[in-house]
């Protein structure tokens, strides 16, 4: 369990209903020094008024100092520390591109390469071939069969793909064939296990139809495979908090990671947040959590878009009212990572944090949503796993522990 | 030890003086948004000046989210995580109603239940019978003898009681015997090992005799045990810390439990906190550490009594110069848990800390104890486990680490 000391605890008698809403790379630093960074320029009347009546602080989503990748932070968020519960990047990768890893299959990740005529790599990621240029290839590699398991591969982006081999009982502890070097040929999948040597001889098979239908190319003609990993067989949202969660969410790599985690993964048509929110209402009665992602506010962070990420947050905050008419007893509202608009990319700083709750809230002083009050917040500053046992408490879901 | 790189640290050759006075469930939430808690509203010019002189925070007591019972919190507040050193609940309860528990004893907490003509469970408290009837029941159940072991009962509230049996080397790894489930009989006592076979034994001796005097009642006429357990073999204060530490305290869960970390328990006559001062004075040159305790607090906290408990709190303030007049190099003032008014329960919220310091204390800016500034403090928001250390460390007690 992601927090062992809660199960003895959990309260199967409460009917109360928590909200996770993540926006995706939310925290951020300002442009200019002494500037406001996206989150506190958005005029966010209805979060503000959630962080007038509750606390903010801020969370830490792997350890001090480490950027996180998506899939480990919402881990985190889960409650689940990603250096405990670890998740192979094969399987994060295929998650991501909507495809599904079930117990008993091996998902790695595959990068084309040019070979030499000694079949030695020659350029280990084949040019940077364009997506345009590999996903036709990675569609000539679709007609490969294998005796015992059956093959799914889909193009990921540029001179990457992803490889799921779906079999009865495969383990997927295998090097990699990536040599990690020029000059050297790609070595073959070799198991770390007996239980995983059927997984590796099938790898290899496929390689070498994948060798053979590759030959004819220029620059892609070879592959390497990595990050080979099966499911992780997580703890499930009910076993650990006693909670049916469900999860609203446009893109596939949160709908993967939360399915690993037990959540019901919601059909719903259309990707604005009133649309999240229309999703969250219809399947409301049936869950005591949902978790609602807003992936935009990343994108346009890594795009170094300021005005973007600030008409992103705004808009989730115009929708809101929508959400909160449904009553949740708790909501949370957070990022995974940030993902400062002056870095272009995801970092390591602290998340800000809003948590809200109908009873028993210590509000602090702060009643705008923001970076710098949250720094300051009465929540601290926590590691992310701490948040389900937060929200869990004020939902009143938790006994009191001895006497 | 409950920290176990403070032992090769510890200095032999000083004699500074400490002092950690806990205000039981002393933390709280305002009643109205925007309130005050009873701890800001109450008029503390005495504690006020050791926050202007020192500093605040914030201390979590078991992990964040999670709601303490008293005898855990204090266990973390004298540095022992209590998810590391587990205490059965048989323990704390015979702990709490001042029976002893020594090494070779058994502790369990009893429950009257019903039994129906079958001798099966249909009732599992007995109807919930009153104190005033289940007393003279339990006094009806001392008579009981054993082969080789005493039993010692005593009723703890209404269907409850608490069992003892002391004899040679006795353990109690035993499984409860509360089937759980009404409809069922009571289970026999089984040993988790063969060590504790003899006690499984006697405690089974022990209901069958119970049972037969029982049988002529209408609503308590059978019984289940739970929560078996044996002293925990706490590390003493005096190896852990180098103190020779005394207790002040008029209830017996703290007496108990501060008994079982070595701590002195001091006898003294009259409840009031200068009642509670003065047998501090008479015990002051003979320790190195005094842990003061007031119950009121929680009390009032859990009567939902605002008024009460700002009076406790100001009450404690009033006695306070008789006991700092006794010069001691470092105080700590704290709760081991929060019991806000609203909420009228323990609740998980972290607890306000006040750290002053004769010598070397870092003093923040704030001059008034109180949650909101706590939560501003700067001494930050900590495990309670890390208080020991810190008081440990402005008492000049611990030698640096490495060179």
């Amino acid at each position: 369990m992601p927090a062992d000391y809660l199960v003895p605890l959990l309260r199967s008698d409460v009917t109360t209903k928590i909200v996770l809403l993540v926006m995706d790379g939310l925290g951020g630093l300002p442009v200019e020094p002494g500037g406001l960074t996206c989150l506190e320029a958005a005029a966010t009347p209805s979060m503000d008024r959630l962080a007038a009546e509750g606390a903010l602080g801020r969370t830490v989503p792997i350890r001090p100092g480490v950027t996180p990748g998506s899939g480990p932070a919402h881990l985190a968020l889960f409650g689940y520390d990603p250096l405990q519960f670890l998740v192979g990047r094969g399987v994060m990768e295929a998650l991501g591109i909507g495809m599904r890893v079930s117990p008993g299959d091996v998902a790695a990740r595959g990068n084309f390469c040019t070979l030499d005529a000694q079949g030695r790599i020659s350029d280990r990621r084949a040019g940077r071939i364009s997506s345009e240029e590999a996903k036709p290839i990675v569609e000539s590699l679709q007609s490969i069969k294998l005796e015992g398991a059956k093959a799914e591969v889909r193009h990921v982006k540029e001179y990457r793909f992803a490889l799921v081999l779906r079999g009865a009982g495969l383990k997927g502890e295998i090097e990699d064939t990536d040599p990690q070097v020029s000059g050297a040929a790609p070595l073959p999948a070799v198991a770390r296990n007996s239980a995983s040597r059927k997984a590796a001889r099938l790898f290899n098979q496929w390689t070498a139809k994948a060798q053979r239908i590759l030959a004819k190319q220029a620059r892609a003609n070879g592959l390497t495979l990595r990050g080979f990993g099966s499911d992780p067989k997580l703890p499930k949202y009910q076993d650990a908090y006693g909670l049916r969660a469900a999860c609203v969410a446009v893109y596939p790599m949160y709908r993967g990671v939360s399915q690993l985690v037990g959540m019901d993964v919601i059909q719903f048509n259309g990707e604005a947040p009133a649309d999240e929110f229309a999703a969250a209402s219809s399947i409301w009665a049936d869950n005591d959590f949902v978790f609602i992602h807003v992936k935009k506010t990343d994108s346009m962070g890594e795009d170094g878009n300021f005005a973007g990420k600030v008409k992103v947050i705004e808009s989730v905050d115009q929708a809101l009212p929508a959400l909160l008419a449904l009553k949740p007893d708790v909501i949370a509202i957070t990022g995974d990572h940030c993902t400062p608009v002056p870095m272009r990319s995801h970092s390591w700083h602290p998340v800000p944090l809003l948590l809200w709750s109908a009873k028993n809230a210590f509000a602090d002083e702060h009643k705008k949503f923001g970076e710098s009050n949250c720094a300051k917040g009465g929540l601290g500053t926590l590691p992310a796993t701490d948040l389900m046992p937060l929200l869990l408490a004020h939902a009143g879901r938790l006994e009191k522990f001895g006497a």
